[in-house]
């Protein structure tokens, strides 16, 4: 039996400060990468792709990122996850390959779109098609600044790898409420992401109504996912780019940004935050 | 004639702190698609890909990636670079579409790689391939600890865009002895470094006895990328992966990390950074 990768390992470096240099101990977040292959009724299995990842929640990774790809679409579509047993895989890969079972055909076209880039914007038209695409996500629910304030605390608190290594992103569920569904750690930002969206999908939990906190920066594909998902409103530490906004304004999501000692920022669909400070004054500068 | 776009962009917000509303103007970090198309003798012109990124220095970052992904292997293939002309294109799209024209052909296998996966790594075979491709750069050239301390502060300094948005990853290349060639700056990591690469590619800076500084964490591909220019010391303010620390380890690099407030530990090849401080004593913990 192979040995099971953890998310940290132990390496010995060199500190060095201003007055000495000492070898010691040290963990570093691990990297690996993970090969996704696809089985579907009366098709032959076939490698969808690989991420370099931190292993841990594999499962819901590999979930994540197929729903976010739109290679299938509910819980209903999944037969099974599973770490491949090929039997020309080294006892080290043995971890680094799963294989989602699929109930259904995936969706059409999954194939082209997935070869053609790594990305999956072209131009104002694709932006313009997402925004048709996840135009269902616009909601009237409020949200508590005080909640949102909260978030990037509750975080990271969540982490459990993060104090040890300093080097993982991390995504957080929550309802709009102030509930936290799950936490996710990952040396890739989106796939944090990914593997918190996945979690969700795998236990069944409503995502309509709910919000995501990640510990970095929220680019476009951070918005997508969450759309994907249904999720309306996104919280950040970092700051949003402005395609992120963009989209999110079209598609009705809320993004707050720079979420950090009793100050926000809020970029779009502000009127979804509630708070009891005085109307805002404008300021033009 | 389009509007170019610039890397920041101005929007309306809306901050909220403990006791004050206030709505105030605010500027991004732009993120836009840039379709890069490959032009070689005799063949088709040909999407490469699409890479969502801040506009500026493009030409930089095609020729950085396309570098990278071994598609050209240095300066003398490349004809020209320039943004597309094309009829098709709305005004919106002119700049953010770049045609690579090369004088050589690309090289063998380019479409099977680039189609195969989001990214070149699947197992242990492949980054044992890396080691050996990128086995020339194990060097004896020391760095002095001074000036790996200094990088990190000298980066910040050459960042135009990260002062106002706060948004931006940062990638410069210095000389072993500290002087700065370039610094580069994207909402992806990973294009902050092609295009610091691709700067020195254009302008036949000789990077094997260089330096690569990075404002955030070191994963594999970072590693990959400075292998394949033969850059041998990468240096950042945050943790490098497990993975990265292998490869480097394996091909003769050198990372530093943590590179904060007179303080640096050293992951890989550290008999590479000299020092003033007395021997390092071995600690066990």
């Amino acid at each position: 039996m192979a040995r099971r990768p953890g998310p940290t390992r132990r390496v010995r470096v060199l500190e060095l400060s201003a007055d000495k240099a000492q070898r010691r101990e040290d963990r570093l977040a691990t990297e690996e990468p993970l090969e996704i292959r696809l089985d579907a009724p009366g098709l032959p299995i076939e490698r969808f792709g690989i991420t370099m990842r931190t292993p841990g929640h594999d499962f819901e990774l590999a979930a994540g990122q197929l729903f976010a790809e739109q290679v299938f679409d509910a819980r209903e579509d999944l037969r099974s996850i599973a770490y491949c047993t090929d039997a020309d895989l080294s006892d080290e890969e043995e971890f680094n390959v799963v294989t989602v079972h699929l109930s259904t055909q995936p969706a059409v076209g999954w194939q082209a779109r997935h070869v053609s880039s790594a990305c999956g914007v072209c131009g104002k038209e694709s932006v313009a098609d997402v925004a048709v695409a996840a135009s269902d996500i616009r909601t009237d629910l409020e949200v508590a600044a005080s909640v949102v304030a909260e978030a990037p605390t509750r975080l990271r608190q969540g982490q459990r790898v993060f104090a040890s290594t300093g080097g993982l992103h991390a995504a957080g569920i929550f309802t709009l409420d102030g509930r936290l569904h799950v936490v996710r750690e990952d040396v890739g930002r989106h796939n944090a992401v990914d593997k918190a969206i996945g979690h969700c999908l795998l236990e069944g939990v409503d995502m309509t109504a709910s919000m995501l906190c990640v510990s970095g920066r929220v680019a476009y594909e951070i918005v997508q996912k969450a759309a994907r998902a249904g999720i309306s409103t996104i919280v950040a530490v970092g700051a949003p780019s402005s395609l992120a906004v963009d989209v999110a304004e079209r598609i009705g999501a809320t993004i707050v940004g720079f979420v950090r000692d009793d100050r926000m920022v809020v970029y779009s669909h502000a009127d979804r935050v509630s708070h009891t400070t005085t109307p805002p004054v404008d300021r033009n500068d």
